[in-house]
């Protein structure tokens, strides 16, 4: 069984959207990618930190999902890392209301032992500097690296940022940061010039729009379900990240034709996530229904026609 | 073989992206219809109206597609509508800097006999009540009617859009168009809304998005190619209709499943629509051309993932 290394938040999160309101609940990237990930059935461990203020509840629920939170540092006296935010009424837009980083700001992963020959290794949106401390307390290159970041590390921590990068196999990224980081504006010319930086597998996510895959000349596209609603968007991206690494982990075949189902694996599992505030579909989302909804993504973008 | 009638504008346009700019060129919905549609041998005409500026050379390459022009009425002393409009730098959206309705005001479409019987009907982007008195010269309802309309129409001539709306089968329209006339943010929601007010079928365009086809409950998606470089995508929707209503015309298969492929098929002629100024592109099209370039939509977004 593949063993799969994921490293990133695991927060507490605020979140309004047009629908309601929550007081703190489970965030962060690492618990979405996780409880992703934990649908296909690999050995899997988060590296990450939280504060005494961190409930017991929610870490005896990641390991009720197989995975192993060893590797999460209590802080004693310290507060876990918490983000606010508002979503606008076209809930692709939001802000920012509240950042405490909190135990984060001193944050110094360490790889637990029985991890450190991880297979794969997904580093969650993090300061670069951490995603690159934990691959080199790795000694065995992982079979597959993935790297997903934001914006904010462009803007403050560019550099560093470019190091990791050449270390990585695939980058996972929204397709404004893909410009941002490119300088160009379409996505196919902002892939080929990203992939110049390191990662051979470049994945732009579109959000709503779906996520297009590319490598070398090769491109695939991953569709979002059209939904009637959408009810929380946080955590999509890293669900996606979470479902598409979970996938490569099961199948442990890292092609660009099975990255292409990872993808759409990807995509499934975010389409559940957004129906519910926060990590509460993920925390109960079965088997069946993901290959349910398999089928809808299928009929979704499958056609005949004859070559002819 | 089907006959398929067209109405919509044939018009001058003048284009600026930031790629170059262009002095009056041949643009307008049915011209880029017309073009799209003549790719798939169907017997075809246009419906619109010039004035006497227009050159005959237009017209002679009209015919030199088996586009039946004798629709196409030329107002002696009249001038043609002309269109001109800026596009911003990231090519999805544009300013309108002149409009001149022309010999389009008086507008009186006439039927030609020969088309009285037309087996598809495709009302391009017009005022409703033009579209309606088109319907209304066909004693026999076609065996398909398709309508595309804009939010001008919402905007100035409401009630009379609606009523058009109950005399057709197929209506596309984009996304933010499709928010405005159904009140509903969720695009699935909007198709259901929008149905009920006539239109079996709803095909929701997205630009550089793709397309959505709504039908009921099911619903399915034709990417957008992913471009190295968008030149000018005016026209480029009405070549998808144009795709669309041509692919059915020569199946003369209106089922959902093949509706599927009837998008794929806009999809895929209005990806070359935009690599060239106004019509350049599609007057040069070939049927190899557009066959390699189904391969690259196959290879985009179909994948093998077994049910298990």
């Amino acid at each position: 069984m593949s063993k799969l290394l994921i490293v990133g938040t695991v927060a507490f999160d605020a979140i309004e959207t047009p629908f309601g309101k929550t007081d703190k609940i489970l965030g962060g990237a690492a618990t979405f990618i996780g409880l992703a990930a934990s649908q296909f059935g690999v050995k899997s461990a988060i590296v990450s930190v939280v504060g005494d203020d961190f409930p017991q509840g929610y870490l005896e629920m990641l390991q009720h999902k197989d995975i192993d939170t060893s590797g999460i540092e209590v802080v004693k006296g310290g507060k876990t890392f918490f983000w606010k935010g508002k979503y606008h009424n076209d809930l692709n837009t939001r802000d920012t209301l509240v950042t405490e980083l909190n135990v984060l700001a001193d944050f110094k992963p360490k790889v637990p032992e029985d991890f450190k020959n991880c297979d794969f290794l997904m580093l969650g949106n993090l300061h670069p500097t951490i995603q690159m401390d934990v691959i080199k307390q790795i000694p065995n290159r992982p079979k597959l690296v993935v790297l997903d970041t934001m914006n904010f590390w462009m803007n403050n921590t560019w550099d560093e940022l470019i190091e990791v990068l050449k270390k990585i196999d695939v980058i996972t990224i929204n397709d404004e940061e893909a410009r941002q980081l490119s300088g160009e504006y379409s996505l196919v010319k902002a892939a080929q010039r990203i992939s110049e930086f390191g990662p051979k597998y470049v994945v732009i996510k579109k959000g709503e729009h779906g996520a297009l895959l590319f490598h070398k000349e090769n491109i695939f596209f991953a569709p979002a379900l059209p939904l009637e609603e959408v009810f929380d968007p946080t955590g999509a991206g890293d669900t996606f990240a979470g479902g598409f690494i979970g996938y490569l982990a099961k199948t442990k075949d890292i092609s660009f034709e099975n990255m292409k189902n990872a993808v759409i694996f990807g995509s499934n599992l975010a389409s559940f996530s957004v129906e519910k505030f926060g990590t509460r579909r993920m925390e109960y989302l079965t088997k069946d229904e993901i290959y349910n909804r398999l089928r809808q993504f299928k009929q979704l973008t499958q056609f005949e026609i004859e070559l002819n």
